[in-house]
């Protein structure tokens, strides 16, 4: 721990411009004495951000008057009906959200879980204001076409560099819906190619006529399979994966895709195994079947190793290896959809690694904490048979790659990936006790051994995250019942015991 | 113009990083008397960037030893089949790009459309390094859940500063392909709306679960009709109404949607205005018949003001207006899909300005020189009936609308929506001499009054676009025959005179 402290102690100069300053500037100045005092306390818990406020800050009901005013004003030009919090982000630091009010929140959210590192991160700082930065701003290339100069170094020492196990390329994108969407792409041209006999085999005049028709056998009636309560986007292509609730997909026009259960788990664990195992056992059977039966050919199979948006359903690595065996035994990819669950927060760089799989999946696809998007491949049978079948004009961006690379190094520096372990072993443990003492509130809790990406039921679910916001804590949903918890990866042990005691004040009042 | 050049000589001093220069320090000394000398022969061509190269520079085949080498290592981690030129955008400026060995070409290309105001602007230079900016890149929030307390305000000085005129609206997204796709879900919902009676009428059970089961009535069988050789993107949605080139298209499944016929005009115009006209009437007839009597009904028409990966093909502002017509009549929306051509290069800011038509369409897409996307539009009946229903993580980014308010504020600054009509014209009837030189190496040329956005058929395209480095050019195709000009918006007479030597060059021998 000595070196994390030297190191986040170097940092603080980095944060130098006069709008983005750490928040605690403007609370009391007790705060920094309190600080030492919990740390004393609670040991080895060193904060990675001294500067980082001491806890919450709650000053007005929240929307207050001047968010209120300030949300009023953006409806006129901007829906607001989903707004949650109106936030001064040059004012929050590291786990905490600022409003326009004074109120500051501990933020278990996230972005929807899309913060890495905390707001106003001092590395994220050098890297956003470094000269190769403001060139990759101003002088986005279309990276298929003119690929800049250190676009192959700058996948190497990010992107790449935590490539999952067995897979070594990439396919950049921009959000997790069309990173999707490539990989299906990548997995039909695949498939074709196979029913076809191989990449030298031309295209029919059939083939080429309908398919600018959109129809068969050029556009050919071929499916992604994907599971029951899934998410993977909303585009056309990656919602027709998408299953987890209806106002996703109502009055938008859908592939005949099939979609196969997955697992509903019974907790705790340990007291159902053995209807557990019954339960995978049939999710698996049932995905054979489609595969083998479905009317329109099964190119991919897609699946989240945590289903995220879903309601937090998880299975054993036993399910998800039965799914890379029976995807192998017919021929059809399996493709990991890591845009939630991957880079750290689980307590491993990409969730999948639970599995403790010999056979890597065909492609993982990622986004989110990334703050860029893309397909990991391994199979350079995945690479099309002709130039411009896998091509856009921007093919990913630059700027977000390099800002990637930065997460990745702050990760390393921090030990982020370990901090998220044992983080969330204390979390969970801490919800345990609550869930003993309030079982008709905390049901299902799950995620043990999982990092910090923990969920659990609530009988008043919506009325929880709202009141929340009262006791200082940003928190959202899954699912129609869950609770899910998306702190950033600097969440650490002193912010699991206020989120504890904030959970407490909710489900006790 | 003097106020252009003070401004110019203003912006000198913002370029301050030791990796980004102005590549003239590298040309021979003698550049800045020779572009004086040029200047006064142009009388009012002064340059915008005084310290842009005074035209190509060629020192080595194309690509040249060191690029192969770097092309060579980049492939193993990224396909490169697509590949063009491997460039340095830190030593490229303005108009001009450069690769690795040294060579420096005039880029009328710009990354397939995409660079509006040159590489390394200074103005962009300095909103990329703003402290805005540094914060909007590291704290990248869930715009729909959690906007920056500043977004009213970047959008209204921004990106709704240039709305089309009718539309005040906006609903921000990440490149074109996913800007049309969620104006089609726009479509979508807003024809569903129009078919159950209201905004009021709630989702019956049976299409709640068959939503779910991706089939009608809740996934309905609707369309989108698009126009043979249109492009619209390649993401499952968008690429079902994407006509353009199989390769776009093939072993991809796509929607059964329409496709109507586009006008075939006919070169030159004025010679065949009674042929055109009857042409434009058949498509317009043949349009209607489909919005009539195609058997998914059709929610919405998109179309591209011209069409720009197709073929660079035209119509006539009567056709867009009766266009206008038919779908107003037969309440379908009408989305112009401005991707390509808006932000400046038609003489117009939007190129349907061209149309002055007085009736707006519902939608217009953006991206490309915007650096960010979405799509504008008007009647609050598209804003879907509840929350949630259209959303997504990031809904855009406000790094890149940062960004793009840059872009417009240098665009008013230089007047450059005036520059490319002015340019354009110049252009045009030096491309005019040529074909008139050279008629069977330039043929239908077309575009005129439309800026700079200029296109003719070639009867050995491919090997021109090729052989065009040679003499210092990077330039592009579009369709099958045509060479497509795409220059950024600071393109001016002088570059159009290299431009234009150097095509004659290449046609003449």
């Amino acid at each position: 721990m000595a070196s994390i402290r030297r190191a986040s102690s170097r940092l603080r100069p980095l944060i130098h411009f006069s709008t983005i300053r750490p928040i605690t500037t403007t609370t009391k100045p007790s705060a920094n004495a309190a600080t030492a005092q919990v740390v004393e306390q609670m040991g080895t818990d060193q904060p990675f951000f001294p500067n980082e406020p001491f806890g919450p800050t709650i000053q007005t009901a929240i929307p207050g008057p001047k968010s209120t005013k300030a949300i009023e004003d953006l409806d006129k030009i901007f829906d607001t009906r989903s707004l949650n919090i109106i936030a001064n982000y040059q004012n929050s630091f590291g786990n905490y959200i600022a409003d326009l009010d004074g109120n500051v929140l501990l933020d278990v959210y996230a972005q929807i879980a899309s913060i890495p590192v905390g707001y106003c991160n001092p590395a994220l700082l050098a890297s956003a204001t470094s000269p190769e930065m403001a060139s990759a701003m101003i002088n986005r290339p279309a990276l298929g076409n003119f690929p800049q100069h250190d676009w192959a170094d700058i996948l190497r020492s990010g992107v790449l560099r935590v490539a999952p196990k067995g897979l070594d390329q990439v396919f950049t994108a921009m959000a997790g819906s069309d990173a999707n969407e490539v990989a299906y792409k990548a997995a039909f041209m695949w498939k074709r190619r196979q029913e076809r006999g191989g990449p030298d085999v031309e295209f029919t005049a059939d083939e080429i006529s309908s398919a600018m028709n959109n129809q068969s056998p050029g556009s050919p009636q071929m499916s992604i399979l994907s599971f029951r309560s899934s998410f993977h986007g909303r585009l056309f292509g990656s919602l027709s994966t998408t299953r987890s609730k209806p106002i996703h997909k109502l009055d938008i026009p859908a592939f005949d895709w099939p979609q196969a259960s997955f697992p509903h788990l019974k907790y705790p664990l340990a007291e159902h195994a053995s209807a557990n195992a019954k339960e995978e056992a049939r999710c698996l059977a049932e995905t054979e079947d489609l595969i083998k039966n479905f009317h329109n050919t099964v190119a991919a199979v897609v699946v989240e190793p945590i289903q995220s948006e879903g309601g937090d359903n998880h299975a054993s690595p036993a399910f998800f290896k039965g799914l890379r065996e029976i995807t192998r035994r017919h021929s059809v990819l399996l493709i990991v959809d890591e845009v939630q669950t991957g880079v750290g927060a689980t307590g491993k760089f990409w969730a999948h690694e639970h599995w403790n799989s010999e056979d890597p999946p065909d492609m993982v696809t990622f986004s989110k904490k990334a703050q860029t998007a893309g397909y990991y491949y391994c199979n350079m049978d995945l690479r099309p048979n002709k130039p411009y079948r896998q091509f856009n004009t921007w093919m990913g961006d630059p700027a977000k790659t390099i800002l990637f690379r930065a997460i990745i190094q702050e990760i390393e520096r921090l030990d982020l990936v370990e901090n998220t372990a044992q983080t969330g072993e204390y979390l969970y443990a801490g919800l345990e006790r609550l869930a003993e003492r309030y079982p008709g509130e905390i049901q299902n809790l799950r995620g043990r051994g999982q990092g910090t990406f923990l969920a659990w039921d609530s009988p008043r679910r919506d009325d929880f995250l709202k009141r929340a916001k009262g006791v200082g804590v940003n928190v959202g949903g899954s699912g129609e019942r869950a609770v899910r918890l998306r702190p950033m990866l600097i969440f650490q042990k002193h912010h699991a015991d206020i989120f504890l005691e904030a959970t407490e004040k909710l489900i006790s009042s």
